[in-house]
C-alpha cells in the first residue's frame, strides 16, 4: 500500500485460484451460505474449514433470524472497531466482551472439563499479564497499604492425592480500591502479583490482602453495551489463580470470598460454589509459622489438579458425545472434532 | 479510572440491580446460555433484547458444536483485536470482514429486497466516504492521465417508469492503479468520486475512466485469513453508485464489466448478473453531446428505484415468511421483527 502499485504476481495467483472455483454471481439471502462454504473450502486445514463453516452458518442465520437491518449491521461494525480500539497492552476490550457473553466461561467448561474430584476452573479475565515476579513462598505480592492484610494458605494435590511439587502457580489480585496494577497509568511495575512454585509437599502460601468486589472496566464499550441491557458491572470479591506443572492440565481458576454481595451475580458468571471460600483467621500456630498477626484475615484452600491424559480423555469424551447428540458423524483430529467424511 | 477511584455511586446502583435478577452460580456447559439470556432480558428495548438473545445463542452454539479450545478462543480474540487496531478514518476493515464472509451481501439482501423489476443491490465496501464534493453533470469525477477515459450515461426512474428528479447520487471507483483515493498516504483531497443530482428527466452522466480489478487491502488481518484460506483477494472491475432521494428506498449498488477475470469469483460475493454491463463505444451524436472523444469508452445503465413504502411492504412480507418457517411467533416493531409474547 505504502507503494501504492499492486503486486503483479497476487493478481497472477488470483487468477489461477479462480480456475479452481466453482463460479458464484448472483448470490441472494438463500444461496449466499453454500456459496461461501464452497470458497472458503479450499484450505487444506480440516479443522479451520470446519470452524469456519460452522461460523459462517451462525453468523448467517443471526442476520436472518433477526432480519438483521443495515443499520444494526453498521452499529455492530462500528461497536466491534471501538472494541479494538480500545484495546492495549494493558486492556483487552475482546476478553471483555467474550466475559459479559458468557463465552468466556463455556470455552474453559468445554475445553478443561473436570471430573468431580479435581478443582473447577473459571474465567481468566483481561488482567493477567506475565510481567510478575517469580517470589518465594512467603511472600507479600501487594504493596497497597490500605488493604486488609489476608494470609493465604493452600495445597496442591493430583486427584489421587498426591502432593504436587514444583508447580508454577500465577496469583493476581486487585489493590483495596478494587484496581488491577495495570489500571494504573503510572505504575512502576507489578504489584497484587506473583507467580510462586509449590513445595515439596505441595504446599505454597503467600500474603495478600483481602479482596473486595470491583467493576469491570466500564468506561468503554462493553460497558456500554451493558447500561443497555440495564446490566451492572460487579465483580464478586475474588483472587486469581493459575497453575501449570508438566503433565496436568493447566488450571485457571479464581477463589471468592463467601457472602460477598455480587456472589450470585458475577458480570461475568464466573463464581462456583465449590470455589466460594469462608475468609477465616489466622491462629497462634499459623501466625507464628508464617509471621503475620493472630486474627488477622485468612484463606486457606486445596487444589486439585487433572493430569493431561485425564483432561484429554474427558474432553474427547465429552466432545463425542455432544457430536452425536447434534447427529454428526465426527473424528477427532489433534485433539479437537472435525467431520468424518470417510 | 484516571482518578483510580470506582464511583461510589455504580456499586449501589448495582447493588439495586442485583436484587431484581434471579441468582446465578455454578454455570456450567449446560446452562450458561440460559443464564446470559435471563441476565440480558433486563432491558427495556424488545429489539435489542431479540438481537442479544440470538447472538448470544449462536454464539454459545459456535462453541458447543466446534468444541472451541482456548487456544482457538484466544486466537479468535487477538485477529478481532487486529482488525479492530487496523482501523482508521479510511480504512474499515470490520466491513472488509463482513464483506469476505458474505454478511454484507446477506444484510443488505435482507434490508433492502427488490422487486423484480427494480435495480438490484449490493455490497457498501469499506471506500465509500462523505468528502465528495458536488458536482455539476458531466464532470470529469477522475483525475488520473493513466486512466482510459469512460463515459457514464445514466437515467434514474421509478418503477412504473416516471423519471425521478434531484437524486443525490454518490459514484466512486478506484484509479487505473487499483486504489482508492483513500488509500494514498499522502492525497489532497477527494479523487475518483462525486456526488451528482439527476436532472428533470431523471437523467445523469459523467466522465471517469474505466474501473479496473483490484485486490481489497490485503496486508491486514483479513488478508491473512484470505492466505490461510486459499482465497484469492480481488474484486472484479466496477464502479459504485449510491442513491438516496425521500420517498424511496435507499440503494447501494455497482456496475460490474463483462468479461473480467473475476467476474464470478468477486472476493465479497457482490456480482450480480443484472449489475454487468458490456462496455460500449461513444458514437459521434453522444461525442458531441458529452463533449468526449468519438470511440472512447462508454457504460450506460437504466436505474430504477422502489419506494420507502414498496421496499417496506416487501421487506416486512418477507420477514414474516421467514419467522413463520422458523415456526417463530414473531411481530413487527419499528418495522424490525421482536418476539410476539401475547
Amino acid at each position: 500500500m505504502a507503494a501504492n502499485k499492486h503486486d503483479d504476481s497476487v493478481i497472477e495467483a488470483s487468477k489461477a485460484i479462480v480456475a479452481s472455483l466453482p463460479p458464484m454471481k448472483d448470490l441472494t439471502t438463500d444461496n449466499i451460505t453454500e456459496n461461501v462454504h464452497a470458497i472458503n473450502s479450499q484450505t487444506p486445514d480440516p479443522r479451520l474449514k470446519y470452524l469456519l463453516d460452522r461460523l459462517v452458518v451462525h453468523l448467517h442465520e443471526l442476520a436472518r433470524e433477526t432480519r438483521l437491518s443495515t443499520d444494526e449491521w453498521m452499529a455492530g461494525i462500528m461497536f466491534l472497531t471501538s472494541v479494538g480500539q480500545i484495546c492495549t497492552d494493558v486492556r483487552q476490550e475482546f476478553i471483555l466482551l467474550s466475559d459479559v457473553l458468557g463465552l468466556s466461561l463455556l470455552v474453559d467448561s468445554i475445553d478443561h472439563p473436570k471430573p468431580p474430584n479435581s478443582t473447577e476452573g473459571t474465567v481468566l479475565g483481561p488482567f493477567h499479564t506475565h510481567e510478575a515476579p517469580h517470589s518465594s513462598l512467603g511472600s507479600d505480592i501487594s504493596s497497597d497499604p490500605d488493604g486488609e492484610p489476608c494470609l493465604v494458605v493452600c495445597t496442591l494435590k493430583d486427584v489421587s492425592g498426591k502432593p504436587i511439587e514444583g508447580a508454577k502457580i500465577d496469583v493476581w489480585e486487585t489493590d483495596s480500591k478494587g484496581f488491577y496494577d495495570v489500571q494504573y497509568k503510572e505504575r512502576d511495575g507489578p504489584d497484587g502479583r506473583a507467580v510462586l512454585t509449590s513445595d515439596k509437599n505441595g504446599d505454597f502460601f503467600f500474603k495478600a490482602i483481602v479482596p473486595v468486589p470491583y467493576p469491570i472496566p466500564h468506561d468503554g464499550p462493553v460497558g456500554k453495551l451493558l447500561k443497555l441491557l440495564k446490566r451492572h458491572p460487579y465483580r464478586p470479591s475474588h483472587m486469581h489463580f493459575m497453575f501449570a506443572k508438566d503433565g496436568f492440565d493447566p488450571l485457571i481458576t479464581a477463589l471468592y470470598l463467601r457472602n460477598d454481595p455480587f456472589e450470585s451475580s458475577d458480570a461475568v458468571f464466573g463464581v462456583k460454589d465449590s470455589l466460594v471460600v469462608e475468609l477465616g483467621k489466622v491462629n497462634a500456630e499459623q501466625a507464628k509459622k508464617y509471621d503475620v498477626k493472630e486474627g488477622s484475615a485468612l484463606i486457606e484452600y486445596a487444589f486439585v489438579l487433572v493430569t493431561d491424559q485425564e483432561a484429554q480423555e474427558l474432553r474427547e469424551k465429552k466432545a463425542m458425545e455432544a457430536m452425536k447428540a447434534q447427529g454428526r458423524k465426527m473424528k477427532m483430529w489433534k485433539g479437537l472434532p472435525i467431520p468424518d467424511l470417510d
